[in-house]
């Protein structure tokens, strides 16, 4: 199983005027952590782009359990689902220090070459990585 | 049915440096839609926060299907879908200019009162209008 | 004296839970005027781009005066001041619908060559347009 | 001489189309630096907002003097400058790795009361703190 796990705080500009990180910036967190998880397989997304891909977020789907407020920190824990042509699929959770489920998502993105805007299929490499660890969960 | 529309224009700010608009945004432009759609029917959201009333986002689930652009215009159609309880359903839409569908979601915000956190009914009012609206579809 | 207007209206996820709007936004707020400026001088920033030119913001200078609140309409004036060099450099305020300056402020651009980052002078269509519009206040 | 260092990482939202990281956010990662410095004195700004005091940005003056970029490490030093009334003035400073200066600006906010939004002093507490880290500069 590919898993990884980022603490972040919520700043004061995550805030709205209803008092809770506005929930809009959970695809943010959600987008750091992933990339985070790539790092820490030796892909950084900042290579993938250099090297024609980008991986666009193409459906997500996200609950909303409990309220996030400002300066809590809050562990997102991303895991790898699954590789399907060009979709990789992501589960995300976001946690409070009690643990509490604040937040649950799937999110799945696209390999897509930058140049030309068209799906493709992930670098051999990454499928090799994204298939091992799916095949050890 | 109880539907309405804005355009909205994607701005330099939204977008990112895969030189789409920033996927998280179309949460901040359906809430503003939902809003507007609530204007629209005489219930502006500042009131209902006024009245110690917040509608936090409890579940959205989007599909990204094209990529948006700076300085694009944006046709996002908001559509009254269901009342349950304190959740209200609405299913939205973002469309070019060519009416080609970008993205769609479904979002449930929940009924809450502001000073105690606590789940509780829509106003009767807002009742009496919803449901109007849901069964005249 | 070129000049442009347009209005704007303070969104949800702008706020922070101080109740304000979030005071980063004017400097978004100012950009969106920014270019509205330029569209309407025929030469809309996305050309611009797509000529090889960038316009980053190299210095702001910014008064906050009153806090501006959720939903309220706001008046976005932008004036050019001065072109030098690869500067060019515009005053701008933002007012509320009683006509009170709730924010003002200076913020200058450099020309930039987007393909190698170094400054470079405005296009000569630009310049001579801005000069017109200089001489002229 | 009160001052403090975080470090943070630009993320993919936080950048334009340009390749850049979007000039507004140096106003929230000041804030965010801002509110740590205020931590490391044992006055976390959440506590003085539960206190009934609201310290908004009242000046901001900042120099964009190169681009930061998607995934970089951007060292945040803010120091303490003085302290005037109601008004904390502060100056800030963003670098890269290799301590190149990519952005300064001074920051002046004001201590406002949150429940009448009038301007006062900084509670007696966060005056002498403050006071004795100017003097020992």
């Amino acid at each position: 199983m590919l898993s990884s796990e980022i603490l972040i705080r919520v700043t004061y500009s995550d805030t709205d005027q209803m008092g809770y990180m506005h929930h809009s910036n959970y695809l943010k967190y959600y987008e750091n952590a992933r990339w985070e998880l790539f790092r820490s397989i030796g892909m950084p997304y900042s290579g993938l782009e250099e090297d024609n891909l980008i991986l666009p977020v193409v459906e997500a789907s996200v609950k909303f359990l409990r309220p996030a407020f400002y300066d809590q920190q809050i562990r997102i824990v991303t895991t790898l689902k699954s590789l399907k042509g060009a979709r990789i699929t992501f589960s995300c959770l976001a946690m409070n220090n009690a643990g509490d489920i604040l937040n649950e998502a799937g999110i799945t993105v696209a390999c897509v070459k930058k140049s030309s805007g068209r799906a493709c299929l992930p670098p051999k490499r990454l499928i090799t990585i994204l298939n091992d660890c799916i095949n050890k969960q």
